[in-house]
């Protein structure tokens, strides 16, 4: 199975807040920012993994800036690393309003997808990802940490065996 | 402010997987189901802080069980602890089939909504809870060790100040 | 075929009112709190038959109190009364507003839903259901009468046939 | 005001099932077309009032024969009859499949719609409607007797006083 | 195959703007008329073609009058001519508010679409239209010189040999 | 007002084809198509105009490959040149399997834009366009030629008037 880079199947989706994307405040509600952020990072990991994908997982997600009816939204998403059946997926959403200015980052996550074969519905192994930038090399490198803590918090691994987590929570 | 039970919020929600929400195999796509955990955990978290409330975080979610196309998706919302301005909410997603069977828990999550006022758009103190039966009250301290997590995962606390997190990683 | 009861099946579906829901001035249209009346009592009628089931007819309907944008409804469809092949389906529907105040009964209407195979799509017996609570009593034994005037106004019985009806009518 | 004939506010529409309007065994769920009948109803009646409108109540609806996915559904609405504030519209339901062939009548109702100042949202006067040809002359004559049974459903009128009523179910 | 008149296929479609159709200044986006257009258009071709079709192209639609939030749109579709395996089709839309005043004819376009046959997925021939009215005669006529336009826009035909924009384009 | 490149505002948007958006025998509906092809290219004119932006023509389009059910269509939108008060827009419409595979261009057009102001909802004037590379000087020459056609198209220009039209078709 042939190694691939990150830009390979980086992908961009812009999308325009709508009246019912909205609470009655108006700002995006959090739940149809995660759709979109599903949806784009699904795509990316489908061109990687050239498969069918579901959604394995998501990591912990947190809404800073509120994005308003008729803003614009521009979500990026990256292929950081892959493990045997599956790959991790980063996402950056970005705003701007209707006239491009009060541009600003607002969010990202993690997204884990399994790829699937369309025959048996069973995991099938994945290419391997080939980071190339600094950027892409540190967060290829801190996605053991990240997967330390998805299997803890999944409950399929033990605190204790968290070697990755042990080490950030008992250094001072 | 009033004092309140889990009780008095609990929400639920059912929906039926219709074929836009599900992918080209006919599951579920994983951001729809966040989508609605999103509404019916705001609908619970309003209806406790009796204010307008937004998403502020989103702690891990995982997908086990695949949910198909016509499935009856059931979803419960219920309080597990207040912090000042801010509510968790604890969600469970449950699936059967049209025909009620193959009942099956599918997934949970924890939600956490800032309530707001709907003049400043500012934090604004929302009620304390109440647990009452064990559960409740489990979930009640737990809450501590996941909003710690959500501190550290933010970059809104250093690791080596979360007590709790500590603890259960560096317990053998 | 096994009796059952009327909380094996009942079904709680909880709707916030999205801007595309209402009319320019701002109110729930009476035909989208029809298709979530439709929606829950369909999920309800199908748990108590364990069949597809699709929607027959629907009883006088009548809209008293407005529901308004960014309101949270909640709808409890229960069933009454089983007949061979259909069951009737009671739904309730009730609003508040966001911040869970102002709450109010705003509807209720009969469905009735006929139980099909998925193989042959034609109907088949379902189950009966046993009335246990004084409510649930009444309301099972005047399901005869809405049936009768159902039968009536679908043209498949005459007035003269009505005996029910007929009774109610002609006692001053 | 200016009395109108039942032409001046006839209104058509067309829609093409979609997936999403299904229900898993490929039949229009009847919760949409219910929608699709008080949308085109209320076009009618706000045409026909000159006034914004709000869904009253609906009369009795029974759905005889299926329609698919890929369908094309007409829908038909006419004024019948002017009471004061309120208008009765009525909606028949045509189906054909894609290609134009197997038409058929699916579905007729009778919506009511209060007619409501803009300003003050109270109910408003509505025009007269004249009814011309012998077939709308007829609709016209039994609006009462449909008027009385919606009342006692209602609950605003008693059995004992819908005098129309009575006699058709007196009469042997 | 059986000559057809335009009458028979005249398809009329209504439609109420609602807010998710509009943009943040409150006029209906031109792209969400375009597909209404499409469908009302497509519904057409495929009666007079009997069978199912698909959009070959779209030609030159300009947006003169905005339509508003809450406002009542009349697409009325008619076909013009057919050529071999495909057929043109001519939309007009019509606007007025909710109240069924300030009506006005806001939008018209030409659409072409290939019928297909459902088990090939390859063209089929389709019935020739018989014009009428002197209005059907002429838009009957000018569909060479519209199509000539459209292979050459297309890339289908060198701007040399479309006689008629030649002499539409020489003629002084 | 500044001038501005290409680059500047180039916007790409990804979806994936829904059950919704396709017609029964599961192509994307080119009504659906265009609905996209409009939101993208009016964000890209909303970012070079920094204003709000309403769709004034676009021009002719046709649809050579069809777009299957679960296909991912990118889409993407460049300036190409500005009139006083408008900008035209290319947009280029690729598809690809949900694996990434079978990539295809399927559709281009050409929408111009009016921008207008938020307060007087009248145009105001726009940014000019810098084409720096061949393809971008190539396509902002044309863009004359293309809108002296939509000028007659739209019945506000003569075909006698139109020099650049006359000189396309009467060269041989």
């Amino acid at each position: 199975m042939r190694q691939k880079t990150v830009a390979e199947s980086l992908t961009t989706m812009t999308e325009m807040v709508m009246p019912n994307d909205t609470n009655p405040i108006g700002n995006l509600m959090g739940g149809n920012l995660m759709r979109w952020m599903d949806v784009v990072a699904g795509i990316c990991a489908g061109k990687h993994c050239e498969a069918y994908v579901v959604t394995a997982s998501v990591d912990h997600v947190s809404f800073q800036r509120p994005i308003k009816n008729g803003d614009v939204v521009t979500l990026i998403a990256r292929v950081t690393r892959a493990f045997t059946t599956s790959v991790e997926v980063y996402v950056e959403v970005f705003a701007a309003n209707i006239k491009g200015s009060d541009q600003r980052l607002c969010n990202h996550a993690y997204f884990t997808f399994v790829a699937i074969s369309d025959e048996t519905q069973k995991p099938i192994p994945v290419s391997e990802v080939i980071p190339l930038t600094q950027e892409e090399q540190k967060i290829y490198e801190s996605a053991i940490r990240r997967r330390e803590l998805r299997l803890v918090l999944g409950g399929r691994m033990q605190a204790k065996d968290a070697v990755e987590m042990r080490q950030l929570f008992t250094t001072i």
